[in-house]
């Protein structure tokens, strides 16, 4: 190991700490502690029931006992499973390591640790290890002969990952040793003049960029720029510097575009930063949906054409939504702007968080936008990928709140917790956020450094917070706070130091743009950063699927309040209006032909109806359930109260 | 062979001559002979370039030489093919037969009996007949050990049909025998007691029944029987008779419904007809297309949801076109009832044709309602069902459009043709239609009797035709043409007594029903039978994803007049009317955020602009293009002569 091996115990979930092209710096897990808020409690059912339900199924489906069977330690027969199913276990290890950065989970550590011990007599001599291979399984073939459907290189980049991770935890090098000993490999293997060929599922880039940040060893670095120049081996994609639009895999495109942003921060390739910054813009201007879910199709689990965004049919997959906030994360350490912290934080609070369960321990593979009925979140799936990348995800969450830079520190995430930050020039500074965000938009922050100091903090002003206001000490801040920017406050802290920034949550009704077919005429409810939908569970007497609005105009509320609701899907805020529903008699005898002459009279009237909004993350959480975030217009007069089986008492029966 | 061995010269597309439970018997092909009108020279595309052109491209593919090297004819070595690929071989032929039964075309005929003696020589001692087991193919298997997706049984029921067309074209019994010995093999295997189980591609249970019709030997009729009966084997479908909704693959879900409607009108067995029928209803009333495309899904080329109709990913392949074209006749044939002969008109003159180039050699497998430009039609698939599925329809298609029962004569499709028909007790009666429909909507029909006989004339109204009217030798008819219906005509015919029925052939905006997401504050155009489109080649100057309609309030032409164009697409009606547009430069320039607060403001205007509908089953003819089917409908007012562009003469440029 080099002399100057950076000190594990201040990388954050990424360490931009030496990056001569990264503008922000991560922050240590370590120095943030959560306090009562939003996330605690989703990082403590992750901890406590996720990862380890999770670990007893890959038990019992014997994806553990294959690496020990590799191993010689356990004489039980090949079990037979997915190309990646290596790769779950090994974000399930890169999760134990987020969690093991924040706090003790002695009953995770155990595991993993015997784990790591059948991982590491695995691995073969030469430092290969992945066991769909000839080798090890009775199906398999050589090594690297399938390249564009093994996810060989996959499987090493999340192995090193997970090494990093549990070594940054830790101290615990024999994780890590198995990772560089499997890249080292890979160096002698691939190159310009040797194998010339990269993997059909990137991961690979990112995870030995961080190897070289982790070991300071620049040849992985320099394979990770040598992958990053071929074209992806499955589906015949340009290199991402080159790449003309976000096309293909959604999850394989937002791996790759996250390599690309750490190799930009490690070399200031500005050829590379001006092409991620061409396929965000095509990602923001048509091909996310507003929830911050990716991949609009089943069919390969690929993007679609721009504004090709169905909602019962959206794929979404949660692995897609993490991939592109950690794409997103990279892009804002890479230039600091804060378009990049916002679709974080709209992933984070919606795509991504529906993936999981309120009990922590079953997840959503697919995130439609609309149901019809018989979606629920299961425990395991035959292919897993998205699981463990929830658990990672929520455990280091922490590492995502707050960068620094030579100016002072960021603010991107508001949630309840205290940070000990180690500003530049050895500045410690302590950061305690009192918020209830987001059900609240209140966020305050006590800022003690150790001894007065000018720096800057800088607050994110989101871009739906228009006409957020900033406080010092009770006095208002003279500019004006500007949504979709940094609200930077530079003075000489002194201990005590109170910020006060106040974030508008009113509901409001967003539209998006006419070419998105299915959202033509239709509208979505959000307060702050959460999407809202309306689920048949709070809407009983309703047909969901005909549900309509009728916002007066200029309204941007949509007439819609907020309620806090501390004992409904475990604490949430709903938001109560008016809107025009069609009882499920009426909607069940009505109109019956698909097409008919236009303009030749109603289909069944709607009535007023009072409707409720829950959060979009927490939907299906209740049994089966109709669901919709978007709802028509309509221009139906107002005139009828309720409709025919109401008045007769028939509907509410 | 039977004594009572039908006669081949009387069957038609299918026959149900004598099929107990059938409402309506099928005519001869023979008997129509087809005139100047809209189907002929489509027919003459197909047989003088769409099939020569394709029996070229399956030799160089080696999709014969496969045969003849099974048949130890030639010594090639074995070439890689789909699953199905035979069936394209035998479907080519059924087309062939189909063909000879109105027409000379010894360039086919001399092709087909060459193949016919290759066919023939491949076949198995046993009758066994399929090139993909481990008999013929390096990659094969065991015969009959992977019907979930071998294909086998599916191909052996293209076999039969193939046989039966080329016999009663011919009277040539070498084909027929290949697939009855086929058919007997597999009396000897399946069955009861025997091998109990399907093929994961229906299509075997409506061929042997038609082989039973052919050949009266009732036990391809048991056996179509019992495969009806099992479940199929891919998808873990109930049999048909239990379904509960239209669900999987289109093609195989139509298919299927062929077999039980025609296990119908042999068996009279009512639960299946009443099934058949509640499918039917799921098909019109939520998943079929206005073009009569059916299939939403590219995922599993599959159904989606009720009004899960997706308009540029629509999959809508033109194989389930044809397969619900084939059970709607069926349906027909079971019932008499107009509501299947207006979905079959549909489907044909819409979903169907748009499936050819107007060369008659170039094809569509998928076939969208919008596009943003990359579709083209090919001469040749990787998956080949699509091409020879259009032969043997346009080959056929005489044989749809007149029935006839103990009652008198049905006219369901109307094109200028003279049939010569046999009605019961030996009544000859000649029929001289003269038309231009669906370009024009007048209809008259010469009736010629051989003498003087009473019986009825049946003629279709479509359901879209409000206002028609039916005059007898220039008398008005007493009562009202009802939509949907058929009107009957029932006199004592003399030679020479003339019908005119006068169909109205405005323009029409039509609307889909509200749930139908895409189509929501939408509308499309039709005139008579034909769905019209947009696309850019007649609209050069605007951006047809962008354009709209803004209809005067209960006009329900929309404004649109059509204008006869001989020259256009091989001659055409196009729609002219009122659009408000958007020209390239404003959508380019446009509004570039996805989602936007609710109500501030307007995406670029768009302006007045007359814009040309093409009928769609011509668009794609002239180079890429974008097109769409449905227009969003605006409430924009109607201020905006121009835009800026066109003002500055900067657009037109």
């Amino acid at each position: 190991m080099r002399d100057d091996y950076p000190d594990r115990t201040l990388a954050g979930v990424v360490d931009t700490s030496r990056s001569p092209y990264a503008r922000l710096r991560t922050v240590p897990l370590r120095a943030v502690r959560l306090g009562e808020g939003f996330w605690k409690p989703r990082r403590q059912a992750n901890v406590a029931a996720g990862m380890p339900r999770f670990l007893r199924d890959m038990e019992e489906h014997g994806v553990v006992d294959n690496f020990r069977r590799a191993a010689g330690r356990r004489d039980v027969p090949w079990r037979q499973a997915s190309y990646a199913s290596e790769s779950d276990l090994y974000k399930w290890l890169e999760a134990v390591g987020f969690v093991l950065q924040t706090q003790e989970a002695s009953h995770l550590r155990e595991a993993a640790e015997a784990i790591i011990e059948d991982l590491a007599a695995a691995q073969g001599p030469d430092g290969y290890l992945f066991l769909h291979t000839s080798l090890s399984s009775p199906e398999g073939y050589e090594r690297f002969s399938q390249l564009d459907r093994s996810h060989e290189l996959y499987c090493a980049g999340h192995l090193m990952r997970a090494g990093i991770a549990y070594y940054r935890a830790t101290g615990e090098e024999r994780l890590l040793q198995v990772g560089t000993r499997f890249a080292d490999y890979l160096c002698t293997e691939f190159g310009p003049g040797k194998r010339e060929v990269t993997d059909g599922h990137p991961e690979v880039e990112m995870a030995l960029i961080e190897l070289y940040r982790a070991t300071g060893e620049r040849r992985y670095l320099d394979l990770a720029g040598f992958f990053l120049s071929l074209p992806q081996s499955a589906g015949n994609l340009p290199p991402i510097a080159q790449r003309p639009a976000l096309v293909g895999h959604a999850v394989r495109s937002g791996y790759i575009c996250c390599g690309g942003a750490d190799w930009y921060a490690e070399t200031g390739d500005e050829a590379m930063l001006k092409n991620l910054r061409y396929l965000w813009q095509d990602l923001v201007r048509g091909k996310i949906y507003l929830t911050g879910g990716v991949g609009a199709r089943h069919e390969g689990e690929a993007f679609g054409e721009p504004y090709e965004l169905p909602n019962a049919r959206a794929y979404a997959e949660t692995c897609a939504a993490i991939a592109h906030a950690m794409w997103a994360w990279r892009m804002l350490l890479a230039t600091g702007e804060a378009q990049y912290a916002d679709t974080l934080e709209t992933i984070l609070y919606n795509a991504f968080l529906s993936g999981v369960s309120l009990s922590g321990d079953e997840y959503f593979y697919v995130n439609p936008l609309a149901s019809n009925g018989g979606y629920r979140r299961v425990p395991w799936f035959g292919c897993n990928c998205c699981p463990p990348n929830i658990h990672r995800m929520l455990a280091s969450l922490p590492g995502y709140f707050f960068t620094f830079s030579g100016d002072g520190v960021q603010l991107h995430l508001y949630d309840a917790c205290k940070a000990l930050l180690t500003l530049p020039e050895r500045t410690a500074v302590r950061l305690d956020v009192r918020t209830r965000y987001p059900w609240e938009g209140s966020v305050e922050v006590v800022v003690t450094p150790a001894v007065a100091a000018e720096f800057t903090v800088s607050l994110r002003i989101p871009a739906w917070a228009e006409g957020a206001l900033v406080q010092v000490n009770g006095d208002p801040a003279e500019a004006e706070a500007v949504p979709g920017t940094y609200f930077n406050l530079r003075r000489l802290w002194q201990a005590g130091d109170r910020i006060h920034l106040r974030l508008p949550l009113k509901p409001r009704l967003v539209e998006s743009h006419p070419r998105v077919g299915e959202n033509r005429c239709a509208v979505a409810l959000q307060r702050g950063p959460l999407v809202y939908c309306f689920e048949s569970t709070d809407n009983p007497t309703v047909s969901v699927p005909d549900l309509a609005l009728a916002p007066p105009s200029g309204d941007t509320t949509g007439g819609f309040v907020a309620e806090s609701q501390p004992d409904l899907l475990h604490g949430v805020t709903v938001l109560r209006g008016p809107g025009r529903a069609m009882c499920m008699l009426c909607a069940a005898g009505g109109e019956t032909r698909l097409y008919r002459t236009w303009g030749c009279g109603p289909y069944p009237a709607r009535y007023e109806q009072e409707v409720t909004a829950i959060p979009y993350y927490a939907w299906a959480n209740r049994g089966d359930c109709t669901m919709r975030v978007w709802l028509p217009l309509t221009h139906e007069s107002g005139g009828v109260a309720a409709c025919p089986h109401h008045l007769s008492g028939e509907a509410t029966a």
